[in-house]
């Protein structure tokens, strides 16, 4: 079977010891053959367990069973946990940039992934936003057309305006960027998560959706046009309802995917019920990319103590698209 | 014992029904003896169960063994469950304002209010913005000084901006605004639960919280100057937080109440982890005030749908902290 590539991310922080710990799961949960794109002696730093540096993905399935299989991208200088440096920063892009390009080329079947940091990245001269947007250009694609889905067992949201001050998420929610948004959650649901006839539920912008225009406008103005534009296209798309009462159980039975104006209305839902196990997966690629929806944590890296709970749900999930995108269902 | 004061909000909403059901349950959950102040016609139409119609709150104790107390104030017309009217907004109005009286007089030892409609009593002539404003003005308290909690078994939250459009709250949120509201926060942990060192935990008003300044300055030239203060005042403030990594159950366990930027940052956590037992609690009152955390829910009024365990919650919450006003503590 065709492994799927992990990028280590940055070789400081706890991307080489949760990927690792997901490679140990592999005996009690169902985990498909994957190879790390890294440097291995950050794995050994913080793993005692057994590592085969392969020479290409072919080598990966045979190994997998034995050792956790590694397709080495060296690194400068020492490693040492939980302190990053600017020779870790081009590592964790240098491995990034090997994984796009085996799942671009079909050596791997999707891309998972490691937690980098934005301003060790910056340092070392990397000029996009975040690895979704380097991806998304490897590929290709537009970084208005990469749309960040957050998913776990029982909720998936998007949030329509990400890392920009909540002062500017009403007037950067427009019209436009909604429909772009929701065109592509819809595509993805279908592609990557086999789910027919998304239904796409919208949160207001206001507190109460805006209470008929007394608390705000823009889900008069906004969001309800789009609505209603999306559903004339077919999309089964709802709302816009008040955000705080859109995500407990019974609620979340009957949606898809929750779409919220602000990065705070989808990530505190999502991060309150699924904190441990969140995946963040990017829709609207020609390629499956997902990741552990945490950071480096620098701060405990090499104690032995990093979950490899949201990595494990990681490269599961990215198999389960990829399967879906091949044709063959698994659910 | 004294008993509390339950007022029977709208009669056309779902208030008598989840009222006489908390009461129903009252031999499987300790539920302190209480009388509702309405008209008793409006749960005659929707509970078959029996009623007592006291003349006084000296009679509730012995009738609450064998009936759901009663203190008459009549509606005008008809009550019709699920259809309301200004008659039935000016009974509300009414039966609010005898249960205040009855709570500020020691008659009865804390209130609980029943859901009503704005927009219904707005149409009757009611000019408060809502039921909080109008028993802070009963009691003497300047409305900015009463703060809505909404408390769970696992959470309590506090939004510091509610009832506006989102665009005003980055400007509605001063150093000043904080310092009242946590004032009164911390003071109210320890009055009506009985924490005795309160830690608050505020979450930021951007996302990351404003990571460093890069994702807004509000974290940097407001909130964090205001949790300044409060430190140098002796309270345990802690803070500007990510909001959306402030609300799982690790992070849970290091605060007594989160205080939160805007309305939804609040409650989207509470309603996902407690939607059917979130309580509303007024702090900084010289009286005890709770209310089920939902509204008159008319559409679903009358048909025997309406779950009782948020009155429930709310009933036995300000019985806990009236106990605790007392000096009786009990925990």
């Amino acid at each position: 079977m065709t492994p799927l590539a992990v990028s280590m991310g940055d070789p400081a922080g706890i991307g080489p010891e949760v990927i690792a710990k997901a490679w140990e799961r592999r005996t009690t949960v169902p985990i498909p053959p994957f190879v790390v794109i890294g440097d291995g002696r950050a794995i050994e730093a913080v793993w005692p367990g057994p590592i085969a540096r392969v020479s290409g993905v072919e080598d990966v399935e045979r190994a997998f069973a034995d050792a956790l299989p590694v397709l080495t991208v060296e690194a400068a200088g020492a490693i040492r946990p939980g302190v990053p440096d600017a020779d870790g920063a081009r590592s964790a892009l240098a491995s990034l940039e090997a994984a796009v390009g085996l799942v671009r080329s079909g050596a791997a079947r999707a891309l998972v992934t490691g937690p980098v940091s934005k301003a060790q990245l910056y340092g070392a001269g990397f000029t996009h936003p975040g690895q979704t947007e380097f991806v998304a250009e490897r590929c290709g694609v537009a970084a208005r057309n990469a749309v960040m889905m957050l998913a776990g067992p029982d909720l998936r949201v998007v949030p329509l305006t990400v890392h920009i001050p909540l002062s500017h998420a009403p007037r950067q929610l427009t019209v436009e960027l909604i429909l772009t948004k929701a065109r592509v959650t819809a595509r993805g649901l279908q592609r990557n998560f086999g789910v027919d006839r998304p239904r796409l539920a919208f949160a207001g912008l206001n507190p109460h959706a805006g209470e008929g225009g007394a608390l705000g406008r823009e889900e008069l103005e906004v969001i309800a046009p789009a609505i209603a534009q999306l559903q004339a296209e077919g999309i089964d798309a709802r709302g816009p309802f008040a955000a705080d009462t859109l995500f407990h159980a019974r609620a979340r039975a009957d949606y898809d995917a929750a779409l919220c104006p602000t990065h705070d209305q989808a990530l505190i839902p999502i991060k309150t019920l699924h904190f441990d196990e969140g995946v963040n997966i990017t829709l609207g690629l020609p390629i499956v990319r997902t990741s552990p929806d945490h950071g480096t944590a620098f701060g405990i890296a090499g104690q032995d103590r990093a979950e490899p709970g949201a990595t494990i749900a990681a490269i599961r999930m990215a198999a389960a698209a990829a399967e879906r995108r091949a044709g063959a269902v698994c659910r």
